[in-house]
């Protein structure tokens, strides 16, 4: 059973488990035998075995589950981070706290093609993958133990994808992470020190500004943040007020899809298809709607390796100025 | 001029600089060409030309100032994240916040030979390190600009190193970083509530229950922390309370460089020379005593590559338990 661990000082939870391959000595081994082992794509059709039995699917009408026939599959990671079994209880061990790692972790296949990226797909393909996410979303927070619900994305080995086939993750936690909390609480004071969302205030002015711009559209704005962390970091930003992701209409998604694939494309073409993580950054399940809080989506290249001195001081280190960033990728033919 | 910038929802600040070379589209490429051109080592003896004038070195009698003849050595960076001209002033840009990036970024480096290991040296060599380390701190700290002053180690190239040749790194900041904040923050509502230090409480926790312990002597104790958030993290702490590492008795300096070593050595053989970061955790310049802080060091090897989970949330995942990494770092024989 994983189990989440609260450090004394900070606050920060922490999940432990052996239940991904336990690490023993000489870890980066083990780590490279599993990698190169997984010969045969398990999320291409055909495969439908090798994975978990399928939670939902869009697929052809007359086809069967866990078959061919889909274009779109979620199916439960092999390798969960957290159990969906179990009951969410504190418990102390002397002066530390304990919580069972209870949760849900989700794969969502993108697509049947085993090496197609956002930018070569449909733009429809695009837009229901939106659409199958904001399903996942809805379904888990019926479970009432989940206090956050996650969506996530990790592509290149280096950005911690250990499958090329295009995927994206689902996690679903019994506590608000302490980044989330922070970026609300963050939020929060400034609008009530302004009376004016934060986010919406962000928008506003590079839009004046009009330096960090990559692109938009009705709906979203593509930037590359004033404090971005990483070279080629950019967040993707509803136009109108909005704090929770499944709240988006249909126009919205389709708009959505548009920017999405449009970033990758310019991140394709500019960085040569460069790892990245992307995270969708949302309301907390029982936060309901937040006048401070504005969800949004943040891509972070991974073109660097983070060392010492960002983890001693939460600190990063940045070489490429935003502006510089938002001009290749807005510029790019 | 590097520029520190404040994101305006968490309040982080971010380094923009484009002195340790610009990075361009296609930025690992560059990175790579850069190391691997490091044909000769700038930090050999016979190469101190090849650093910016020395700062301070332990070195023989009658030997001259960047020649021959030192054993440890502290000069400028070569390519600092900050710079020592200028002045600490914030500025505004619309709604964002500017401060100039005002610092001191100095290396450490830590024995004349190319290929050493703190396992390798003499007790005595990693003791006059330790005494280096506190010197320049000392030292610094009579800059009234500066408020935090971090010393850290990056070895190997996946942590974040680029030259082999063993070396620390020092970097005074005009600011006390977000992390740092966090953790004294955190220690301080401990206080209040136990009217205890935390990280004593810890100590006394870890040698009661005794499951994290990996060594000990008369002044430190090195555990495996609870919540650790890499596999075999290991924390290093006096177990004296103390909030200021450079207030440290001569007796203590030679127990941390004991304990230091043997740590290293664990690492070494249980790991196979594993990549790490290492981070003092110290007070903030111009906090004096605290009852509540406790500093020490924190060394992460970095065995695994972290995802979008992890930058979403700040929830680290682990997949080995602390007590199996201390039970493999205790029993090395």
């Amino acid at each position: 059973m994983p189990e989440l661990r609260r450090d004394p000082v900070i606050g920060r939870w922490v999940i432990i488990t052996t239940e991904r391959g336990k690490i023993q000595p000489v870890p980066s081994k083990v780590i490279e035998d599993k990698a190169t082992a997984m010969a045969k794509c398990p999320f291409c059709p055909g495969n439908e075995n090798r994975t978990p039995p399928e939670i939902s699917a869009f697929r052809e009408p007359g086809t069967r589950k866990n078959e061919k026939g889909w274009w779109i599959r979620v199916v439960p990671s092999k390798s969960p981070v957290l159990r969906v079994e179990g009951n969410v209880s504190r418990r102390g061990e002397g002066m530390f706290d304990f919580m069972e790692g209870i949760g849900a972790h989700e794969v969502v296949i993108e697509t049947a093609e085993h090496n197609a990226d956002y930018s070569d797909m449909e733009l429809k393909q695009v837009e229901e993958l939106i659409w199958a996410w904001r399903d996942r979303i809805l379904d888990l927070k019926k479970d009432s133990r989940f206090e956050y619900i996650l969506v996530f994305k990790n592509r290149g080995e280096r950005a911690g994808a250990s499958l090329v086939h295009p995927h994206s993750e689902i996690i679903a936690i019994p506590t608000v992470p302490v980044r989330v909390k922070q970026e609300i609480e963050g939020s929060r004071n400034y609008f009530e020190y302004k009376e004016r969302c934060c986010f919406c205030d962000i928008i506003r002015e590079e839009m004046e500004t009009n330096t960090r711009i990559v692109s938009e559209n009705e709906d979203f704005i593509c930037i590359t943040p004033f404090a971005s962390r990483f070279p080629f970091e950019t967040w993707i930003l509803p136009k109108v007020h909005s704090s929770v992701f499944e709240d988006s209409q249909k126009h919205e998604v389709a708009n959505l899809s548009m920017i999405l694939k449009d970033l990758n494309w310019r991140l394709n073409t500019v960085l040569e298809n460069p790892p990245y993580n992307f995270v969708i950054h949302n309301s907390p399940c029982r936060n309901g709607k937040m006048v401070h809080y504005h969800w949004h989506i943040e891509m972070m290249p991974q073109l660097l390796r983070t060392a010492g001195f960002e983890w001693g001081t939460g600190f990063y280190i940045n070489p490429t100025p935003p502006e510089e960033a938002a001009k290749f990728l807005r510029d790019v033919q």
